[in-house]
Protein backbone atom coordinates (compact mmCIF):
# COMPACT_ATOMS: atom_id res chain seq x y z
CA UNK A 1 0.00 0.00 0.00
CA UNK A 2 0.89 3.47 -0.84
CA UNK A 3 1.65 5.40 2.54
CA UNK A 4 -1.42 7.74 2.70
CA UNK A 5 -0.90 11.32 3.82
CA UNK A 6 -2.47 13.14 6.88
CA UNK A 7 -2.08 17.05 5.28
CA UNK A 8 -0.65 19.11 8.22
CA UNK A 9 -2.89 20.43 11.14
CA UNK A 10 -5.58 17.94 10.09
CA UNK A 11 -6.66 14.19 11.11
CA UNK A 12 -7.85 10.83 9.94
CA UNK A 13 -9.83 7.84 11.75
CA UNK A 14 -9.81 4.04 9.71
CA UNK A 15 -10.11 0.57 10.69
CA UNK A 16 -6.75 -1.61 11.55
CA UNK A 17 -7.60 -5.24 11.70
CA UNK A 18 -5.76 -7.61 14.14
CA UNK A 19 -2.36 -8.95 13.21
CA UNK A 20 -1.94 -6.03 10.53
CA UNK A 21 0.82 -3.60 11.34
CA UNK A 22 0.34 0.48 11.06
CA UNK A 23 3.47 2.09 10.38
CA UNK A 24 3.51 6.16 11.24
CA UNK A 25 5.78 8.16 9.45
CA UNK A 26 7.38 11.31 9.65
CA UNK A 27 7.74 12.37 6.25
CA UNK A 28 10.06 15.79 6.73
CA UNK A 29 11.32 14.94 10.15
CA UNK A 30 10.11 17.01 13.98
CA UNK A 31 6.21 16.41 13.15
CA UNK A 32 3.82 14.66 15.74
CA UNK A 33 0.81 12.29 15.07
CA UNK A 34 -1.64 11.80 17.81
CA UNK A 35 -2.43 8.57 18.28
CA UNK A 36 -6.10 6.98 19.33
CA UNK A 37 -7.47 3.15 19.45
CA UNK A 38 -10.63 2.24 20.08
CA UNK A 39 -12.30 -1.64 20.23
CA UNK A 40 -14.43 -1.64 16.48
CA UNK A 41 -16.48 -3.72 18.30
CA UNK A 42 -17.19 -2.14 21.19
CA UNK A 43 -15.67 1.76 21.52
CA UNK A 44 -16.43 1.37 25.08
CA UNK A 45 -12.77 0.18 25.39
CA UNK A 46 -9.99 2.71 24.38
CA UNK A 47 -6.54 3.15 24.54
CA UNK A 48 -5.27 4.13 28.32
CA UNK A 49 -2.03 6.01 29.03
CA UNK A 50 -2.63 4.46 32.71
CA UNK A 51 -3.14 0.91 32.28
CA UNK A 52 -0.16 1.24 29.89
CA UNK A 53 2.36 2.87 32.60
CA UNK A 54 1.20 0.51 34.71
CA UNK A 55 2.29 -2.32 32.79
CA UNK A 56 5.16 -1.02 30.85
CA UNK A 57 6.42 0.23 34.60
CA UNK A 58 7.77 3.13 32.37
CA UNK A 59 6.70 6.41 30.44
CA UNK A 60 8.77 6.47 27.70
CA UNK A 61 7.94 3.72 25.20
CA UNK A 62 9.39 2.17 22.36
CA UNK A 63 9.94 -1.46 20.61
CA UNK A 64 8.56 -4.66 22.34
CA UNK A 65 6.36 -1.99 24.71
CA UNK A 66 2.24 -2.96 24.62
CA UNK A 67 -0.06 -0.14 24.59
CA UNK A 68 -2.83 -1.13 26.48
CA UNK A 69 -6.81 -0.77 27.10
CA UNK A 70 -8.89 0.59 29.54
CA UNK A 71 -9.75 -3.23 30.33
CA UNK A 72 -6.03 -3.91 30.43
CA UNK A 73 -6.05 -5.60 26.85
CA UNK A 74 -3.02 -5.15 24.67
CA UNK A 75 -4.39 -3.22 21.78
CA UNK A 76 -0.94 -2.37 20.02
CA UNK A 77 2.36 -3.39 20.33
CA UNK A 78 5.37 -1.45 19.01
CA UNK A 79 7.07 -3.56 16.81
CA UNK A 80 9.91 -1.46 14.86
CA UNK A 81 11.07 2.50 15.81
CA UNK A 82 13.40 4.53 14.60
CA UNK A 83 13.03 7.43 16.64
CA UNK A 84 12.95 5.99 20.44
CA UNK A 85 10.90 9.04 22.00
CA UNK A 86 7.28 9.55 22.20
CA UNK A 87 4.95 10.64 24.91
CA UNK A 88 1.52 9.65 26.54
CA UNK A 89 1.15 12.13 28.88
CA UNK A 90 -0.51 14.91 27.33
CA UNK A 91 -4.06 14.68 25.69
CA UNK A 92 -4.63 16.10 21.97
CA UNK A 93 -4.48 20.09 21.67
CA UNK A 94 -7.57 21.63 21.77
CA UNK A 95 -9.27 25.40 21.37
CA UNK A 96 -8.54 25.32 24.79
CA UNK A 97 -4.72 24.50 24.77
CA UNK A 98 -4.28 27.42 21.90
CA UNK A 99 -6.05 29.73 24.27
CA UNK A 100 -3.87 28.72 26.88
CA UNK A 101 -0.01 28.65 25.28
CA UNK A 102 -0.95 30.61 22.27
CA UNK A 103 -3.11 33.95 23.00
CA UNK A 104 -1.40 35.49 20.47
CA UNK A 105 -2.17 33.03 17.73
CA UNK A 106 -5.59 32.54 15.54
CA UNK A 107 -7.78 30.01 17.32
CA UNK A 108 -7.39 26.70 15.88
CA UNK A 109 -9.34 23.32 17.00
CA UNK A 110 -6.28 21.25 16.95
CA UNK A 111 -5.80 17.68 17.13
CA UNK A 112 -8.58 16.96 19.35
CA UNK A 113 -11.00 18.59 16.92
CA UNK A 114 -9.61 16.65 14.33
CA UNK A 115 -9.88 13.16 16.02
CA UNK A 116 -13.50 14.49 17.11
CA UNK A 117 -14.63 15.00 13.72
CA UNK A 118 -13.33 12.35 12.14
CA UNK A 119 -14.16 9.58 14.80
CA UNK A 120 -17.46 10.92 14.70
CA UNK A 121 -18.73 8.50 11.69
CA UNK A 122 -17.68 5.39 13.69
CA UNK A 123 -20.02 6.41 17.12
CA UNK A 124 -17.17 8.38 18.90
CA UNK A 125 -17.86 11.46 21.27
CA UNK A 126 -15.28 13.70 22.15
CA UNK A 127 -16.09 12.86 25.91
CA UNK A 128 -14.63 9.55 24.55
CA UNK A 129 -11.35 11.18 23.62
CA UNK A 130 -8.76 9.93 25.78
CA UNK A 131 -5.09 10.85 26.70
CA UNK A 132 -3.49 10.13 23.36
CA UNK A 133 -0.56 7.98 22.10
CA UNK A 134 1.71 11.32 20.54
CA UNK A 135 4.21 9.68 18.12
CA UNK A 136 7.24 11.24 18.25
CA UNK A 137 6.19 14.50 20.72
CA UNK A 138 9.17 14.86 23.11
CA UNK A 139 8.02 15.48 26.09
CA UNK A 140 11.52 14.72 28.67
CA UNK A 141 10.31 15.03 32.42
CA UNK A 142 12.71 16.10 34.99
CA UNK A 143 12.42 12.93 37.57
CA UNK A 144 13.50 15.17 40.79
CA UNK A 145 10.89 18.12 40.08
CA UNK A 146 8.24 16.16 37.63
CA UNK A 147 8.95 19.05 35.37
CA UNK A 148 8.01 18.69 31.74
CA UNK A 149 9.13 20.39 28.71
CA UNK A 150 7.59 20.27 24.99
CA UNK A 151 10.57 20.40 22.84
CA UNK A 152 11.09 19.69 19.20
CA UNK A 153 10.92 16.03 18.12
CA UNK A 154 13.92 13.82 17.67
CA UNK A 155 12.70 12.58 14.50
CA UNK A 156 14.13 13.04 11.22
CA UNK A 157 13.00 12.82 7.64
CA UNK A 158 11.67 9.65 6.29
CA UNK A 159 11.73 7.84 10.50
CA UNK A 160 9.09 5.91 11.53
CA UNK A 161 7.21 3.55 14.35
CA UNK A 162 5.35 0.36 13.37
CA UNK A 163 2.44 -0.66 15.59
CA UNK A 164 1.11 -4.22 15.35
CA UNK A 165 -2.81 -4.43 15.81
CA UNK A 166 -3.56 -7.11 19.18
CA UNK A 167 -7.52 -6.58 17.79
CA UNK A 168 -9.93 -5.06 15.33
CA UNK A 169 -9.35 -1.45 15.92
CA UNK A 170 -10.50 1.82 15.15
CA UNK A 171 -7.36 3.85 14.98
CA UNK A 172 -7.57 7.84 14.93
CA UNK A 173 -4.62 9.20 13.92
CA UNK A 174 -3.16 13.48 13.31
CA UNK A 175 -0.69 15.58 12.04
CA UNK A 176 -0.50 18.16 15.12
CA UNK A 177 -1.21 21.54 14.89
CA UNK A 178 0.39 22.85 17.79
CA UNK A 179 3.41 24.68 17.70
CA UNK A 180 5.44 23.82 20.30
CA UNK A 181 5.28 19.93 19.82
CA UNK A 182 6.88 20.49 16.45
CA UNK A 183 9.28 23.16 16.46
CA UNK A 184 7.06 25.59 15.23
CA UNK A 185 6.02 24.32 12.07
CA UNK A 186 2.95 22.35 10.38
CA UNK A 187 4.10 18.99 8.23
CA UNK A 188 2.19 16.20 7.12
CA UNK A 189 2.47 12.92 8.50
CA UNK A 190 2.16 9.71 6.12
CA UNK A 191 1.18 6.60 7.36
CA UNK A 192 0.47 2.72 5.36
CA UNK A 193 -1.09 -0.36 6.68
CA UNK A 194 0.81 -4.11 6.17
CA UNK A 195 -1.52 -7.00 6.08
CA UNK B 1 -17.46 17.53 60.05
CA UNK B 2 -16.33 14.65 61.78
CA UNK B 3 -14.27 12.98 59.22
CA UNK B 4 -15.67 10.51 57.27
CA UNK B 5 -14.19 6.69 57.25
CA UNK B 6 -13.59 4.65 54.19
CA UNK B 7 -12.64 1.59 55.19
CA UNK B 8 -9.99 -0.37 53.82
CA UNK B 9 -10.11 -1.33 50.11
CA UNK B 10 -13.01 0.25 49.72
CA UNK B 11 -14.33 3.24 48.14
CA UNK B 12 -17.07 5.61 48.74
CA UNK B 13 -18.67 8.50 46.21
CA UNK B 14 -20.36 12.29 47.08
CA UNK B 15 -21.04 15.38 45.86
CA UNK B 16 -18.53 18.18 46.81
CA UNK B 17 -20.11 22.09 46.36
CA UNK B 18 -18.10 24.46 44.46
CA UNK B 19 -16.31 26.25 47.23
CA UNK B 20 -15.82 23.75 49.11
CA UNK B 21 -12.86 21.91 50.36
CA UNK B 22 -12.41 18.18 50.13
CA UNK B 23 -9.64 17.38 53.09
CA UNK B 24 -7.95 14.20 52.15
CA UNK B 25 -6.02 12.41 55.22
CA UNK B 26 -4.43 9.28 55.75
CA UNK B 27 -5.30 8.48 59.26
CA UNK B 28 -1.81 5.73 59.47
CA UNK B 29 0.69 6.60 57.42
CA UNK B 30 1.69 5.29 54.20
CA UNK B 31 -1.71 4.67 52.48
CA UNK B 32 -3.07 5.83 49.14
CA UNK B 33 -6.54 7.44 47.87
CA UNK B 34 -7.43 7.31 44.66
CA UNK B 35 -9.85 10.37 43.61
CA UNK B 36 -11.77 10.84 41.07
CA UNK B 37 -13.92 13.90 40.59
CA UNK B 38 -16.46 14.79 37.52
CA UNK B 39 -18.90 17.59 36.81
CA UNK B 40 -22.56 17.51 39.19
CA UNK B 41 -24.03 19.05 35.92
CA UNK B 42 -22.33 16.40 33.16
CA UNK B 43 -20.75 13.67 34.09
CA UNK B 44 -19.16 13.64 30.59
CA UNK B 45 -16.50 16.33 32.35
CA UNK B 46 -14.34 14.59 34.06
CA UNK B 47 -10.80 14.72 35.71
CA UNK B 48 -8.03 14.89 33.22
CA UNK B 49 -4.39 13.96 34.03
CA UNK B 50 -3.47 15.13 30.28
CA UNK B 51 -4.77 18.06 30.60
CA UNK B 52 -3.81 19.14 34.06
CA UNK B 53 -0.09 17.62 32.74
CA UNK B 54 -0.18 20.15 30.15
CA UNK B 55 -1.06 23.31 32.02
CA UNK B 56 0.55 22.46 35.01
CA UNK B 57 3.96 21.95 32.91
CA UNK B 58 4.91 19.05 35.71
CA UNK B 59 3.96 15.53 36.47
CA UNK B 60 3.72 15.75 40.16
CA UNK B 61 1.65 18.13 41.46
CA UNK B 62 1.38 20.06 44.91
CA UNK B 63 -0.32 23.28 46.59
CA UNK B 64 -1.31 25.73 43.77
CA UNK B 65 -1.48 23.39 41.24
CA UNK B 66 -4.91 23.12 39.53
CA UNK B 67 -6.75 19.59 38.12
CA UNK B 68 -7.99 20.47 35.25
CA UNK B 69 -11.09 18.58 33.43
CA UNK B 70 -10.84 16.70 30.05
CA UNK B 71 -12.67 19.86 28.71
CA UNK B 72 -10.16 22.39 30.13
CA UNK B 73 -11.89 24.07 32.91
CA UNK B 74 -10.25 23.82 36.56
CA UNK B 75 -12.26 20.88 38.90
CA UNK B 76 -9.91 21.49 42.31
CA UNK B 77 -6.94 23.32 43.29
CA UNK B 78 -5.03 21.87 46.07
CA UNK B 79 -4.93 24.31 48.56
CA UNK B 80 -2.82 22.56 51.12
CA UNK B 81 -0.43 19.30 51.22
CA UNK B 82 1.58 18.15 53.89
CA UNK B 83 2.96 15.48 51.47
CA UNK B 84 4.08 16.60 48.58
CA UNK B 85 3.92 13.30 46.57
CA UNK B 86 1.04 12.32 44.73
CA UNK B 87 0.55 10.37 41.40
CA UNK B 88 -1.66 10.94 38.69
CA UNK B 89 -0.09 8.72 36.02
CA UNK B 90 -1.61 5.28 37.04
CA UNK B 91 -5.48 3.95 36.43
CA UNK B 92 -6.80 2.60 39.29
CA UNK B 93 -5.88 -0.83 40.39
CA UNK B 94 -8.51 -3.54 39.24
CA UNK B 95 -8.81 -7.40 38.89
CA UNK B 96 -6.65 -6.78 35.74
CA UNK B 97 -4.16 -5.46 38.11
CA UNK B 98 -3.97 -8.35 40.75
CA UNK B 99 -3.85 -11.00 37.78
CA UNK B 100 -0.75 -9.03 36.52
CA UNK B 101 1.65 -8.17 39.37
CA UNK B 102 -0.18 -10.13 42.34
CA UNK B 103 -0.98 -13.82 40.63
CA UNK B 104 -0.16 -15.44 43.76
CA UNK B 105 -2.68 -12.90 45.90
CA UNK B 106 -6.91 -13.36 46.16
CA UNK B 107 -7.94 -11.30 43.14
CA UNK B 108 -9.73 -8.45 44.40
CA UNK B 109 -11.61 -5.79 42.27
CA UNK B 110 -9.48 -3.01 43.27
CA UNK B 111 -10.13 0.72 43.75
CA UNK B 112 -11.30 0.59 40.20
CA UNK B 113 -14.16 -2.12 41.33
CA UNK B 114 -14.95 0.27 44.07
CA UNK B 115 -14.97 3.33 42.44
CA UNK B 116 -17.36 1.68 39.76
CA UNK B 117 -19.47 0.57 42.29
CA UNK B 118 -19.80 4.02 44.50
CA UNK B 119 -20.13 6.60 41.33
CA UNK B 120 -22.91 3.39 39.58
CA UNK B 121 -25.74 5.80 41.42
CA UNK B 122 -24.72 8.97 39.69
CA UNK B 123 -24.93 7.42 36.13
CA UNK B 124 -21.16 6.44 35.71
CA UNK B 125 -20.38 3.63 34.18
CA UNK B 126 -16.75 1.91 34.05
CA UNK B 127 -15.99 3.19 30.77
CA UNK B 128 -15.68 6.56 31.92
CA UNK B 129 -13.17 5.82 35.03
CA UNK B 130 -10.03 7.53 33.60
CA UNK B 131 -6.58 7.92 35.62
CA UNK B 132 -7.12 8.73 38.79
CA UNK B 133 -5.16 11.31 41.09
CA UNK B 134 -3.74 9.39 43.31
CA UNK B 135 -3.36 11.23 46.79
CA UNK B 136 -0.32 9.82 48.41
CA UNK B 137 0.75 7.42 45.94
CA UNK B 138 4.54 7.78 45.55
CA UNK B 139 5.48 6.88 41.91
CA UNK B 140 9.02 8.31 41.31
CA UNK B 141 9.69 8.51 37.60
CA UNK B 142 13.69 8.42 36.38
CA UNK B 143 13.53 11.00 33.86
CA UNK B 144 16.51 9.74 31.70
CA UNK B 145 14.95 6.26 31.37
CA UNK B 146 11.26 6.99 31.96
CA UNK B 147 11.50 4.01 34.29
CA UNK B 148 8.42 4.04 36.92
CA UNK B 149 8.59 2.70 40.63
CA UNK B 150 5.48 1.96 42.72
CA UNK B 151 7.36 2.84 46.36
CA UNK B 152 5.64 3.05 49.58
CA UNK B 153 3.91 6.96 49.89
CA UNK B 154 6.17 9.44 52.07
CA UNK B 155 3.01 10.12 54.26
CA UNK B 156 2.82 9.87 58.18
CA UNK B 157 0.03 9.08 60.41
CA UNK B 158 -2.06 11.99 59.75
CA UNK B 159 -1.15 13.93 57.13
CA UNK B 160 -3.75 15.03 54.82
CA UNK B 161 -4.31 17.26 51.27
CA UNK B 162 -6.62 19.82 50.58
CA UNK B 163 -8.56 20.15 47.35
CA UNK B 164 -11.08 22.96 46.67
CA UNK B 165 -13.75 22.64 44.12
CA UNK B 166 -13.76 25.02 41.77
CA UNK B 167 -17.04 23.91 40.47
CA UNK B 168 -19.89 21.40 41.36
CA UNK B 169 -18.52 17.85 41.71
CA UNK B 170 -19.54 14.45 42.18
CA UNK B 171 -16.10 12.75 44.01
CA UNK B 172 -15.08 9.74 44.26
CA UNK B 173 -12.58 8.38 46.38
CA UNK B 174 -11.17 5.15 47.87
CA UNK B 175 -9.05 3.53 50.28
CA UNK B 176 -6.12 1.56 48.13
CA UNK B 177 -6.01 -2.20 47.89
CA UNK B 178 -3.46 -2.80 45.92
CA UNK B 179 -0.45 -4.29 48.30
CA UNK B 180 2.22 -1.96 46.55
CA UNK B 181 0.84 1.18 46.34
CA UNK B 182 0.96 0.57 50.50
CA UNK B 183 3.84 -1.07 51.06
CA UNK B 184 2.11 -3.75 51.74
CA UNK B 185 -0.50 -2.84 53.94
CA UNK B 186 -4.32 -2.16 54.01
CA UNK B 187 -5.40 0.51 55.98
CA UNK B 188 -8.68 3.32 55.51
CA UNK B 189 -8.41 6.71 54.34
CA UNK B 190 -10.72 9.68 56.10
CA UNK B 191 -12.31 12.59 54.84
CA UNK B 192 -13.77 15.62 55.87
CA UNK B 193 -15.11 18.57 53.77
CA UNK B 194 -15.09 22.12 55.14
CA UNK B 195 -17.68 24.84 53.62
Amino acid sequence: MEPQVIPERSGTAFKLKKGQTLIVIDPKGEQVADLLAFNADDIDEVISSGRTFDYAERIYLSTGNKLYSNRSNVMLEIVEDMVGRHDFLLTPCSVDTFDHFYPDLPRHRGCFGNLAEALAPYGVTPAQIPTAFNCFMNVPIDGETGELKVLPPISKAGDHIALRAEMDLIIGLTACSAPDSNGGTFKPIHYRIEA
